[in-house]
């Protein structure tokens, strides 16, 4: 059985629920792909309508919803109830999404007697996968990125079905997350949820899974990797792994603003984000160590969201160990508590350090390196390893430019004069970066273009007008983004 | 050393060459990745300049070139004429492609601080992958898929250097090939070229590598993806593996012309085509057989293009031998000649022998399969595994409701009463399909699109106008395709 626990008592919270055995691993799989064959025939409308459904329910049940979440995360009011409105909003914006029909990239060549060789009419878009999405959900997002995260609302806008492995952070969170948005779609069937360690291996080996979306370490992305690579028929792996996110202090930012803006980024939610700034480069400056300082002997530390995961903070502390303490946060109050700690060292010992020195540790932890010139910080950090985010802080871009290249080379998302954590959902957002920010660096797990994950061309050659799909009729009756011979049009 | 075979004596040709060795593919691909870095940071117009040069050479060797690959090749005058026009017009696609500059996905949200949580200024757009794309070149397309193909043309339009791995079916070819297109680079180191089986394996794991694509046998391709899977950081692999092609002829197509156009399709080239028609599904009618017996034997075979691809066509029809032969070819000539065959079994028969018999046999050989009502060809398509291609042959777009589904399921792209061989160079074709027509069904290796599969999207937040790029200025002084703030403008 599985049990969720309460991070500051470390004691059972909820219902038991039982592990998901092979049998009912392959029947959940088999009722989400029979609803995904209608789903993906379904018009695009009639799938912004149920995705709205679903926002809706979700932001009608956030009373009930957060207060389970809480129990089994201690992540708070504030945070989860807003955590249940990005997660409506989500669906919200896939629905737009699909209304506006751009992601489908339809492209029509009318037919070219005269080539050489003669072209024939040829038209492409692209459709949902054929069969079933695996999400394998986050443990500190228990909305956002979980059974009812930006994995599982691009999969569905994008026409296909879901089956969710549930974290066993949060398995009651969970199900009642799975409940509710059956309960809003056509088809309940269309989201599937699955518990335990040996379902997800089932899930992801199962021959009706066509790509898998994950978020989580390093060491369980590969774990999943792996077990993709024993399928008969590859999948497509979208993992979003570990990350430093390192922020680049320039000499003329000011100081005291970054040490508030940098303690609170880093201490946000325990600390427990894929944004999380952990590394930090800052000029060797007394004024700006001492306003640092302060800065992070203001915090305060909290529970971790599972034993597991307070320990491997504890174990990355321990690896850091050998460099200074600049500073440390109070302790938090809970059973899984930890402090937030901030180590620092030289551009010189830390370039000698890596790359274990830079490796992720998942919590609020940080280096902060200095350095004496920018000159010396580009070799740096080209050794760095990908990360989701970089950040500059300066207050002249033309002080950026030594940095600028290289960090737009180790990230997915550059930002300047702010801090990673926080990711806007919108339709520019990337969230993703060069391994291990990402298995797949060319796709993004949030935001508008995400849905790219779950689609594949198909070309229709000298096709007849009425057995082709309505986006690539030269009539456009759903008024959908086409090129045409070459050329990009309205409707 | 390496060395050309002329397929029509199986005698060498041509100079003998080294093979290269670990430390020459890895200064080939070092000197790739430096000329790369000054290339991605080459402005698109300027690309597309050096794209056409590079056209214009090969289409000014034309002479020269189709007589070093039919050497090599024997594949006659008027086929590699078209195929280096074919390979020039690919170059002049790309360079079409990044002067529209729709490629680049450009995205634009500008902030909102009225927002919960108020929204950042978030810009998106895709750029050339970090480092060197590895390409595999064909046995069967000694210019369009391979040194100078259309791997290497969206690879160098989308920003990145290229190392090509020499097909051993013509490395002078390739030679010759890689000195044309480097003389019309800006600089030559852009185009590498290595040859040898251990020069492949030391290429697709060079860490400076971050993508490969591949033209050949689902064997290859496995092999490819095993040795990727060896390394440190996983890198995408776009290969285009094996396909069988099913052709569904229904009861209304015209019988005369089904038999004629098959018989031309399937002899193309000596049958060496991923789109060669290897699986037809006919009614169970006598005059179409007597059609397609006569149209097949007035077909002639001829020499293959290694000695090792005649042994594994001479294995597929052994495979083969217990199902009824219903015509051959006349034999062609040469020392690696083969004869076209086709074989024949009924609906049932088929199902039985599933999977094995619909495995492909590269060459000029296909299966006719009879069928007596079309409602039982759905759950038989169903079982095939995934191809380039699915034709429909019918004179009525009704009668063909009841496959088109499934067929669209199993084939990246769908033509009605054209033959599969003949891959159209524009904006909408799609080259790709389910497993193992692609590792990557999400992508094409032909068509405009191409260029995707090198490029990966960053996120900018925030950052100053000063560092953005110039695709997402709000001024859009490239006047390139921008999604702006939720809607998709045109300049």
């Amino acid at each position: 059985m599985i049990y969720g626990y309460d991070p500051r008592t470390g004691e059972t919270v909820g219902a038991a629920l039982p592990e998901t055995d092979h049998d009912g691993v392959d029947k959940i799989v088999s009722a989400a792909a029979a609803a995904g064959a209608v789903w993906r025939a379904t018009p695009a409308a009639e799938r912004a309508v149920a995705l709205e459904a679903v926002a809706d329910a979700l932001a009608a049940h956030v009373d009930e919803l957060w207060r389970i979440a809480d129990q089994e995360t201690a992540l708070g009011e504030v945070r989860l109830r807003g955590e249940v409105a990005r997660t409506a909003g989500q669906f919200r914006l896939f629905a737009q999404v699909i209304r506006d029909g751009g992601y489908l990239d339809a492209i029509v060549d009318h037919a070219d007697p005269s080539a050489t060789p003669p072209r024939p009419d040829v038209r492409r878009m692209k459709h949902a996968l054929q069969g079933v999405v695996a999400v394998f959900s986050a443990s500190n997002f228990p909305f956002a990125f979980s059974v009812a995260g930006g994995d599982t609302a691009s999969a569905l806008a994008a026409g296909c079905p879901v089956v969710v492995k549930a974290h066993p952070g949060h398995p009651n969170t969970s199900e009642r997350v799975a409940q509710i948005v059956r309960g809003a779609l056509p088809q309940p069937e269309l989201l599937g949820l699955v518990q335990g360690m040996q379902a997800g291996v089932d899930l992801v080996q199962h021959p009706t899974v066509v790509a898998a979306g994950f978020t989580g370490s390093v060491a369980g992305g590969k774990a999943i990797q792996a077990l993709i690579d024993q399928r008969e028929v590859p999948i497509p792996f979208f993992g979003e792994l570990g990350s430093v996110n390192p922020v680049v202090v320039l000499p003329s930012a000011p100081k005291a603003e970054v040490a508030a803006g940098f303690a609170g980024s880093l201490t946000l939610g325990v600390g427990q984000f894929c944004t999380n700034p952990g590394l930090m480069f800052v000029p060797d400056d007394d004024e700006l160590r001492k306003a640092l300082t302060a800065a992070v002997e203001g915090t305060t530390g909290g529970p971790m969201l599972a034993e597991r995961i307070r320990d491997g903070y504890l174990g990355g502390l321990d690896r850091l160990g050998e460099l200074t303490v600049l500073a440390e946060g109070k302790p938090g109050e809970g059973s899984w508590a930890v402090t937030p700690k901030v180590f620092t060292t030289d551009l010189e010992s830390f370039e000698r350090g890596l790359p274990r020195i830079a490796e992720e540790c998942f919590g609020p932890a940080s280096i902060v390196v200095t350095y004496q010139d920018v000159a010396d910080l580009p070799a740096v950090l080209e050794r760095l390893e990908g990360s989701l985010t970089a950040t500059v802080h300066s207050a002249d871009p033309r002080e950026a430019e030594q940095v600028a290249d290289v960090l737009g080379r180790k990230a997915g998302r550059l930002i300047w004069n702010g801090w990673p954590t926080g990711v806007a959902v919108c339709w520019a957002m990337h969230h993703g970066g060069p391994w291990p920010a990402s298995t797949a660096p060319a796709h993004t797990s949030v935001g508008a273009t995400a849905i790219d994950r779950w689609l594949a061309p198909r070309a229709y050659q000298d096709w007849p007008e009425e057995l082709l799909p309505d986006a690539l009729k030269d009539a456009n009756p759903l008024g959908v983004p086409q090129r045409v011979d070459g050329t990009l049009t309205l409707s």
